[in-house]
């Protein structure tokens, strides 16, 4: 490519400060180098994540920063050592990575990379410790590995997914957060067999795929759990039976799910962060077999506290990170799902703008009124 | 045969007091009722559970009782509606029991029948509320369903496994408790690939025994962790490659667990039912694929408490009872599996008294030096 080893100038929404209204600005953008590949972005999308560390509260500020790592792509060029993706490639950016050559890529059981699991705390790139964005040649900070809120962006090759070209990037964006963390917790964790019924503790966008999950799984009865009653009627549209409102109880709520379940549930995944909902998801699943999973990121201060009885009535607790996929293995085969017709993104997908109007993203997010809201870079 | 529909007059050793010597008395044993097996007992051996419930610290006493829950028998007589028993047959009683109908017994993933699970306040037959054992016309009480310090019991059939009738019962007799507590647990539960790292807290019978499903599963490296220093030579017959007492590091015993193994075992069985060796024991696993079994008995007011990071880190967190086996189902496959030579229960067998000198194994008991004494009932 014309472009290839050199600096491009392009679009980036930057954040300047916490919780100020992005900017669009012209950045340049370096070449990639040593086992890096530089991604043109055609599709984005918010997750709360970019919000949470845009909004900075209770972490260390890092600004000026370039958000973003919800995205689709395709390969501009690749730098020395990189072999798997060659320009032309679709490709799911992924704020986590894949190193291929620690103990956890190589264990089956693990998908938490040595070397790329996510680290908010890094803000350049890991080869060399520096950023490739700058603006009139001042550094302009990176997030997560993959600052996708810019026309192009510099990503580690571990942290990308080479997918199915036939697919829709306006859609299969949303799988590389937020869609695979909830889905996967349901079926890659939590299992939950043919006829069994499941718990879904909170009901945004990671929930309800957790809830997808479940729906996929043939959960004849799926329970839903949330404070607020107007997520009710959306979460219906992805297999939610019943719901259950915790401040419409004087009991704990894991009481109130025991009761209508006879007993407890088969599964039950929590998609809040909120520690009490951690524990009232381990609580209400069934004695014997039940099995609850978490997936919301806790505070810092947060302990988890229980009978030790109910290990003992074989009750598991578990977590999962991204879903438990491998982020380079797993993810083209969520892909070839959608492509199956199996998943249906598109009612995940509320929002639609322009790359311009980033910041409406924001507020839609902040009203609560979005699942997801992609943005259209080339506009 | 002849005794059949008879009261039986036999034997039995009867705990008139917490903490006082047994003493072997004459009692009458009557014939089973609807769904129960009268069994002549050939071998029992003895287990904390009876040292525990004799010395009746901390609970409400029932006594007069007649103790005991690991042991082997033959079936003398049945009683009405038993079609899986005949007599002859060669039987393991369970302290836990498998209806075949409830919930738990028609799920896979559940041993904890509704019907028969270990109730050990019930010290009275299931079917009409009495006891099945006299003295002199006075009702002395049951014990977890089994009473197996009698030269008959009865028992329902339930709690009952019907095994191998080659099977040497003065051996396979410690199947029924103890043994398969611990070897499920890693066996059935924490189930670890073959060069995976396991920690065994406890080195007690079930603890070696949990170390014996770690050494059969193929663990190059298997780490006790005791408060006793004399547990590490014994161990060693077990497979214990290297040995941890907390009392000698100034630091958690899960940091050191952590530094010997190079970020954390694969697998942890905790055998001891102290609180601080549970937490130690999850803390100890590795992030990504460790898994933690708790198997030991906690007190009424314990707690469990982590930082729920620890699960987003990918690490598990399971109990088990009875190594998760279904008594009847389950039971005879375990037999056949020292019938194979798999299994060497011989260790586990350290002594040996005639039934008349069971205060000899209560007394090698409490002191420490019996991993299993079996009493032989015909002597």
């Amino acid at each position: 490519m014309a472009t290839a080893g050199k600096v491009i100038k392009c679009k980036a929404a930057v954040a300047w400060e916490a919780g100020k209204p992005l900017s669009i600005e012209e950045v340049e953008v370096a070449p990639p180098q040593a086992m890096e590949v530089r991604v043109k972005i055609l599709y984005t999308a918010l997750c709360h994540t970019d919000v949470y560390f845009w909004e900075a509260k209770g972490q260390t500020p890092v600004f000026p920063r370039i958000l973003g790592h919800e995205a689709g792509g395709i390969v501009e060029s690749v730098g020395e050592g990189v072999t798997e993706l060659a320009p032309g490639d679709h490709v799911l950016p992924v704020f986590t990575g894949e190193c291929k050559e620690c103990d956890h890529c190589k264990s089956e059981e693990s998908n938490m990379c040595d070397l790329l699991r996510i680290n908010v705390d890094r803000d350049v790139m890991i080869g060399d410790g520096k950023s490739r964005f700058t603006i009139k040649g001042k550094p302009i900070f990176h997030f997560v590995g993959t600052s996708t809120f810019s026309e192009y962006t510099v990503i580690h090759v571990g942290c990308l997914a080479k997918i199915n070209p036939e697919a829709p990037l306006d859609k299969v964006c949303i799988l590389s957060c937020g869609f695979s963390t909830g889905f996967g917790a349901t079926v890659n964790v939590a299992k939950p067999k043919k006829g069994q019924t499941v718990a879904i503790f909170g009901l945004g966008a990671v929930g309800l795929a957790a809830m997808e999950g479940a729906r996929l799984s043939g959960a004849p009865r799926i329970i839903g759990v949330d404070l607020n009653p107007a997520k009710f009627e959306q979460a219906k549209k992805f297999g939610c039976t019943d719901f259950v409102n915790p401040k419409d109880h004087s009991k704990p709520v894991h009481e109130v799910l025991i009761e209508m379940t006879n007993g407890g549930l088969d599964r039950a995944v929590e998609c809040t962060g909120n520690i009490n909902a951690m524990i009232s998801c381990f609580e209400c699943v069934h004695d014997g077999w039940g099995v609850a999973v978490l997936v919301g990121v806790p505070t810092k201060d947060d302990v988890f506290k229980t009978h030790p009885m109910n290990f003992l009535n074989e009750k598991t607790l578990k977590g999962t990170f991204f879903g438990n996929y491998k982020p380079r293995t797993d993810l083209p085969n969520v892909v070839e799902l959608y492509m199956k017709k199996e998943l249906e993104l598109e009612k995940f997908i509320t929002h639609s703008v322009p790359f311009s109007e980033i910041n409406t993203a924001f507020d839609l997010m902040l009203k609560g009124e979005s699942l997801r809201c992609v943005m259209r870079m080339d506009e």
